[in-house]
C-alpha cells in the first residue's frame, strides 16, 4: 500500500453457497448486501461506492453492466461497476476498493463478489465460460481446459517432489471436513481418500472430486478508513496489505509448472512491507480451485517448504488443529466456488476467525491471517493480510 | 476526489478507429500501449498497474481475463485487470486509476480502453453483445434495443421541448465534419442533414446515421501524481475532477426521459468541488452513442439550457467555432465507438486540445475541458474535468 494505511472491514454478509435456483443474480446479491448493511444498521445512503467482482454474468446469463444492475435492484444510488480478473475478480475488486478508501474517502465502500453459475443449462456452456479465463487462442482453441492445465501441474509436482496422488487427495478430504463445520458451505459431506481416488477421471491424474463444483453465491464486505472504522467497531479487523502479482496468462509461457510466481511475488512483497515473515501467519484461505492448486499455493506463499505441500497436507499440518490451518472455511472445494464471490468469501472467513466467531472451525491465538485468490491458472494472484 | 489531489496525464497513445481486421485484440492494445510508452521513452517496467476498460471481449471474441491477457502480450508484468461498466468502461477504469494514484502511488499507471467489435461475424451477435448492457430481464427480453430506448428519449425530447428531427440530425452533421479533420477517425466523410433523414429507419424517429457503427480500437493514457509528473513534463495536463453518477439501469425506472440524472449529479458535484461553473468549460467530449444522446448530455451537463440542446446545435453553438464546441474529435459517431476505448479516447482529445496539438480542430483559449462517458442508456455516467 502506497501510504501504508490499513483499511478496516467493518461488516460482512454472505449467502449460503450452492444451487440457489430460486434467486436471480440480483436477488443473490441483495441477500449479501443487506446482511452486511443490517448487521451494523448501516443505511444504504452511507455507501459511497459499490465494487462488484464477477467472472461471467454475460456468459452464464447474458447480462453485463452488472454494477449498475445490482446497484439498481439493491436500491443503492452510488457509483457501481464490475471488476473482472477471472477467479480473482472478487479479490481484485477488494484491492481497488482498498485503494478507493486510501485515496482519501471518509465514507464507506462496499465490495460485493457474486456469481450465478448454475443458470448455464448445458454443461458445455459452463465449461466455455470458465475457459474464457484462459488464453483463448493458445490454450482453449488448442483443446486445453482448466482441468487439463492443473493436471499438468499435478504431474509435474509429483515428478519433481515425489508428491503422491494420495497426498493430493488429502486436500479434498480436509476441505470437505472443514466445510462440514461451516453452515454456509455447499458441501457438508465428509469424504475419504478412497472416494476421491475412485471418482470419475477428469484429466489424469485429476478426478472429479479434485475439482470445484459450479455454484451460486454472493459475499460482501463493508470497508472504512481507520478513522471512520472506530465509530462502527471499537476493535476493528484491518486489511494490512493487499498485493497483486502477475504471471503470464498461459501455462506454457511460465518458467515453472510447480510454482505460482505471481503468488510468490505478492506474498513476499506483503510480508516485506509489513516487516513480518510467513511464520507470522496463523491461518490462510487459499485458491484451491483444484486440489493441486492448494499444494502449490501454500508453497508459493512460503507457508510450507517448497515441494513439501503434499507431505504437510498428509501429516495434518494444514488441518484445523495443525501448525498452519489452510482453508478453514472448506475452501473453494468444500464451501463452494461461485467464482467472483470466492475472493470476498475468503475475507469473511478470516474476519470471523479473527473476531472469534468461526464456531467449530475456530482457530486460537491468531496473529495474522492471509487470503490468496487467483485468476485462471495463476496469471493473476492477490494476497491479503488481515489482523486486528 | 477525497484529498482533492489532481492527477496528471503524462502520455497518450491511440490507434485509428475502424475495422482493424488485421489485428487481434492484443495487437490493437499493443499499438496504443507502445505509442504511449514510446512518446516519452517510458520503460514498461515503470508501469505499476494496468487498468483495462472493455465492454465485451467475452461476447465479441469469447475471451475474458482481459487484463492478464493484454499485460502478457504487451510484455508488462504489473497487476492488470478489467473494469466493466458498459459504454463507460474506459472512463470508470480511468476513475479507478486516478484513485490508485491518489492512494499514494509514486509510480506510473496506465489506463487502456480497448474493444474489438468487428470480430462478431453476425450482426445479431453484436446486437446481443450491446444489449447485454441493458436490463436483460426487463428491457432486452421484452424486445427493447439500444436504438429503441434512445428513440423513446428522442420522441420525448421533441414533444417536451419542440426539438426537431432536423436539429437532431445536425449533431451528426457536426460530428462527421469534426471527424473529417481527425486523422484517427473512423468516418472522414462529411454528411448533410438530408442524408441523415434519408438513411434507413432504425427505430422511429432514429435512423441509421443517428447511430454509432461497430468499431475496433484502443486508447491509452499514462497517469502520474503531480509530484512525479513534472519529471516527465514541465507543463502537465491534469485531471482535476473525475466523478461518477448513478441512474437506474432501465429507462422505465427513471424519473425523466429527457435528462441523464447521473450525468447531472456528477457534473454538478465536479463543478462544486472545483469551485467553478459550467461556464468555465471551454469544450467537451460527450457520449453521443446516438445523436439524441449528445443533445440530452449537453443539457444535463449544464453546458446549454435545458430543452435548448437541439436549438444550440442547429445554431452552431456546439461547432468548432461555436461558444461551446462539443465533440471536436468527431465523437463516438464520427471518430468511431469501440466501446471500452471511447472514455479514454475522449481524454486524449482533451489532452491534445489543451496541449495545442489538435491540428485543424484546435480550440483557442481553453480554460477547462470536460469529458462525459456513459454506460447503457445512462445508468452510469462519468464526468472528468481537465486543464493545465
Amino acid at each position: 500500500m502506497g501510504k501504508n494505511e490499513k483499511v478496516a472491514v467493518i461488516s460482512t454478509g454472505m449467502t449460503e453457497f450452492g444451487d440457489l435456483y430460486e434467486y436471480e443474480i440480483t436477488g443473490i446479491a441483495n441477500l449479501a448486501i443487506y446482511e452486511a448493511l443490517n448487521n451494523l444498521h448501516i443505511k444504504k445512503e452511507e455507501i459511497e461506492s459499490l465494487y462488484v467482482g464477477n467472472m461471467g454474468s454475460h456468459l452464464f446469463e447474458g447480462q453485463e453492466n452488472l454494477g449498475n444492475l445490482i446497484a439498481t435492484y439493491a436500491g443503492l444510488t452510488c457509483p457501481a461497476f464490475k471488476i473482472q480478473a477471472a477467479g480473482a475478480s472478487g479479490a481484485v475488486a477488494l484491492r481497488n476498493a482498498v485503494k478507493g478508501i486510501q485515496s482519501g474517502s471518509k465514507e464507506l465502500v462496499m465490495v460485493l463478489g457474486v456469481e450465478k453459475m448454475t443458470e448455464a443449462t448445458k454443461q458445455h456452456e459452463a465449461q466455455l465460460a470458465l475457459a474464457s479465463g484462459l488464453d483463448t487462442n493458445w490454450e482453449t482453441r488448442m483443446g486445453a481446459t482448466l482441468a487439463s492445465l492443473f493436471a499438468i501441474m499435478a504431474r509435474a509436482h509429483m515428478r519433481e517432489y515425489g508428491t503422491t496422488r494420495e497426498q493430493i487427495a488429502n486436500v479434498v478430504v480436509k476441505n470437505h471436513y472443514n466445510a462440514s463445520l461451516n453452515p454456509k458451505a455447499q458441501y457438508k459431506n465428509r469424504v475419504r481418500v478412497e472416494s476421491v481416488l475412485r471418482s470419475k477421471l477428469l484429466s489424469d491424474p485429476l478426478r472429479l472430486f479434485d475439482a470445484c463444483a459450479l455454484s451460486d453465491g454472493a459475499a460482501s464486505v463493508v470497508l472504512a478508513s481507520e478513522e471512520v472504522a472506530y465509530s462502527y467497531d471499537s476493535d476493528p479487523v484491518f486489511i494490512y496489505q493487499i498485493k497483486q502479482g502477475f504471471a503470464p496468462i498461459a501455462l506454457h509461457q511460465r518458467e515453472s509448472l510447480t510454482e505460482f510466481s505471481g503468488t510468490k511475488f505478492a506474498a513476499e512483497k506483503a510480508y516485506r512491507d509489513m516487516g513480518i515473515t510467513a511464520a507470522d501467519i496463523s491461518l490462510a484461505e487459499v485458491h484451491d480451485i483444484f486440489s493441486i492448486a492448494e499444494i502449490i499455493a501454500i508453497e508459493s506463499l512460503g507457508l510450507v517448504e517448497k515441494g513439501k505441500g503434499g507431505f504437510a497436507t498428509e501429516n495434518g499440518d494444514t488441518a484445523l488443529d495443525g501448525s498452519i490451518p489452510i482453508n478453514t472455511s472448506g475452501g473453494l472445494k468444500g464451501r463452494g466456488a461461485p467464482l467472483g464471490a470466492t475472493g470476498v468469501a475468503q475475507i469473511i472467513e478470516l474476519f470471523d476467525q479473527i473476531k472469534g466467531n468461526a464456531g467449530d472451525r475456530q482457530i486460537k491465538d491468531i496473529k495474522y491471517a492471509l487470503a490468496h485468490s487467483m485468476g485462471g491458472t495463476g496469471g493473476t494472484s492477490v494476497v491479503s493480510i488481515l489482523g486486528r
